[in-house]
């Protein structure tokens, strides 16, 4: 069975816009065991739209759409479907008499341009819209599935998971898909793999793929098949043997990011976290109270940008700066100790590194980033030899910082 | 003339990755005057890939590929080159010196698995790679152009803009593309299309598109033509009554970020900066240190997310908490002036908000944020009312935050 998307709009052809809808989209199709075959954008125009749909309809037999949806003129997706599919756009009273009562409750009058979303496709099926106005319309001919949903990112993916998931999963059948992801640190994907390679004789049936970020390599386990319990044995022999292997490498298992899973383990441990952060200016602050609910357990900080911030109120000593730099390990790590003493928290993390790309020497090139950790009464530190990008640098930083903390909170 | 991009692997295609090659790809061919007219993503398999090519040769003049031109067995674009244009490989003794020489510079030995890297399709021309051992392949056939590249973003990016753009702007001829992109802040889209209508008319033959994000609408004016002062002159014309209509809503031309704006004004004028945040939590020190060279402004500041931070380093009377809460005008500019005091900046500004998901009230609901500014001797503060989401509001505190810093320095 082959699946297809494709994303519509201007904004995608012209390189205005990163098509996030067809990866959402892409991600939960592969899911469950209905990967995408092709994926593919077109503009608001209803020749190329209508070509489009037409190829899609000749070589796959689920096609997927994403905007052009809305009021507008420029929202082209429905008559492209009226032609392709020979269909008529009908009046739904009821579809309208729905879009007034959700423009009543927000106190708003619905612009008459709006009426228009009440013209729908004949003898389409549709998919309901919790976040706006355009529904989602399902054709069903010849035995293909034809799924057109809004473009508005909030509004596609909520309807996906709530209304097209449960129908596709009808079309699937008895085909089982199963992944678990194994999240590393600290590690080479070349590593990773020289390691992994004894066990992968236990993969039959099951692939692993290996996606490096900033954030260390994801290790994806995946399975299909029939029968549910077979894929989920054959994916747990692998990834249970991997995770043996690696061990502490492993930061957490599935979509949970590194500063949620040190967030868990300080509210666990009840201890409370503050930061002194220089070359990274406040960004690991920043993705630590990205988490609703991290007030309980992180205070804030200090951003030491400037080394008299790092003085005076970090209460680093004139004489460490002096000797060893303010990229020094220990800077970093009276740093830390002076965020724990400042704000009263159980635990200090600090950041100061050469992000570049000015500011190297020979000895301390562009790229070289000091992470102090600290308690009340020790501090630690780790140095990381980075590359020439400023932002994956800064990036790179705050990774190596969460898995520094996330290392102490369980004991190493 | 039709432009196609195709972008190659399987974690486009199962939603592992976002398919950011496509965009880049696109806005650069955009402004070169040869929109792409479709986009396509295809997996690491022969027969699809080579399915792609044939169709893409059936409906377009120039043809790009992103991906798969890596040294192992998963990357198959030059078999598939090979098979639809049915050319054998080729080894190149002078492409594999090449790639010695780069590992050697590198003090590494090559695996000798990169040898396959100096296998390219016959009669092939090659585009420098300066940063990885995949040379991007350019074949001429029947008076189509189609073009390989390898997929690894920096490595793509530096190949369109150094060798491929020049190339195809051979073809291009004498066809000219111009635009002039506007950018606003604190406007809704609405609002500006009302104010913009009347000067529409001035529009002959340019185009004007509005993109917005969580930092405002980007106005982008477009002109096309074969006569470049005429186009010129035509998207000037459009783009200065724009700009005059509009005035200091829009906060700068061209592609420069809110931050680097805010940036080169106290640069200009010897300011230097300092931050308070509390929802942000550090987001926008992050943001402002993003820039290299943002030492020469920015200081640092505090990240304020515990009250007690706010009372204890910042100064802010407890009374001023008690009162009128840690979300209020005056807590705002209180810990804006308690910034400017502690490291002394010559500007502060703070944030404080409810980001939500919880801790909204009747009176503060969630998307309430305060904004503070001061100086030595003044204070001032901004309030937004945002909507549900933290990770937007809390963008969007930023984005004011900066368009308020913006506004001072020019003297509103």
């Amino acid at each position: 069975m082959r699946t297809e998307i494709i994303t519509i709009g201007d904004e995608l052809l012209n390189g205005m816009r990163v098509d996030t809808n067809a990866t959402f989209l892409a991600e939960r199709l592969d899911r469950i065991g209905l990967p995408a075959t092709f994926i593919s954008s077109v503009g608001d125009d209803i020749e190329r739209m209508a070509e489009s749909f037409h190829l899609a309809l000749s070589r796959s037999e689920i096609i997927i759409t994403t905007g052009g949806l809305g009021p507008t003129d420029d929202d082209m997706t429905k008559k492209g479907i009226c032609k392709v599919f020979k269909r008529n756009l009908i009046f739904h009273e009821e579809v309208l008499d729905q879009l007034n009562i959700r423009f009543e409750k927000r106190g708003l009058t619905m612009p008459p341009i709006n009426q228009n979303q009440a013209l729908l496709p004949q003898g389409a099926k549709f998919l309901d819209n919790r976040f706006g106005s355009a529904l989602g319309i399902v054709i069903t001919d010849r035995n293909k599935l034809f799924c057109s949903m809004p473009g508005v990112p909030r509004e596609m993916r909520e309807m996906t998971d709530a209304e097209l998931i449960p129908l596709l999963k009808q079309r699937v059948g008895n085909l089982v898909s199963i992944r678990r992801v194994l999240r590393t640190s600290g590690a080479m994907e070349s590593v990773l793999a020289e390691k992994i390679r004894p066990v992968l004789k236990f993969a039959e049936g099951v692939s692993l793929a290996y996606l490096p970020s900033y954030r260390g390599v994801d290790l994806v386990v995946k399975g299909r098949g029939t029968i549910a319990e077979e894929v989920q044995a054959g994916v747990d022999i692998l990834a249970d043997r991997i995770a043996n292997l690696l061990g502490d490498v492993i930061y957490t298992e599935g979509e949970i990011e590194p500063e949620e899973v040190v967030g868990n383990l300080l509210r666990e441990k009840g201890k409370t976290l503050a930061v002194a952060e220089s070359c990274t200016g406040g960004l690991l602050g920043g993705m630590l109270t990205n988490l609703p609910g991290s007030s309980d357990y992180f205070l804030g900080g200090v951003i030491a940008y400037d080394d008299n911030i790092k003085r005076d109120h970090l209460a680093v000593p004139p004489e460490t700066i002096e000797r060893f730099g303010a990229v020094s390990a220990e800077c970093a790590k009276a740093m830390a100790q002076g965020v724990v003493r400042l704000v009263g928290a159980d635990l200090g993390v600090s950041i100061t590194g050469i992000a570049g790309p000015g500011g190297g020497t020979d000895e301390k090139p562009v790229g070289t980033v000091f992470i102090g950790l600290a308690t009340s009464d020790r501090a630690v530190h780790k140095k990381l030899t980075l590359g020439s990008d400023r932002t994956i640098n800064r990036l790179k930083a705050t990774a190596g910082a969460l898995e520094m903390i996330r290392q102490a909170l369980i004991g190493n």
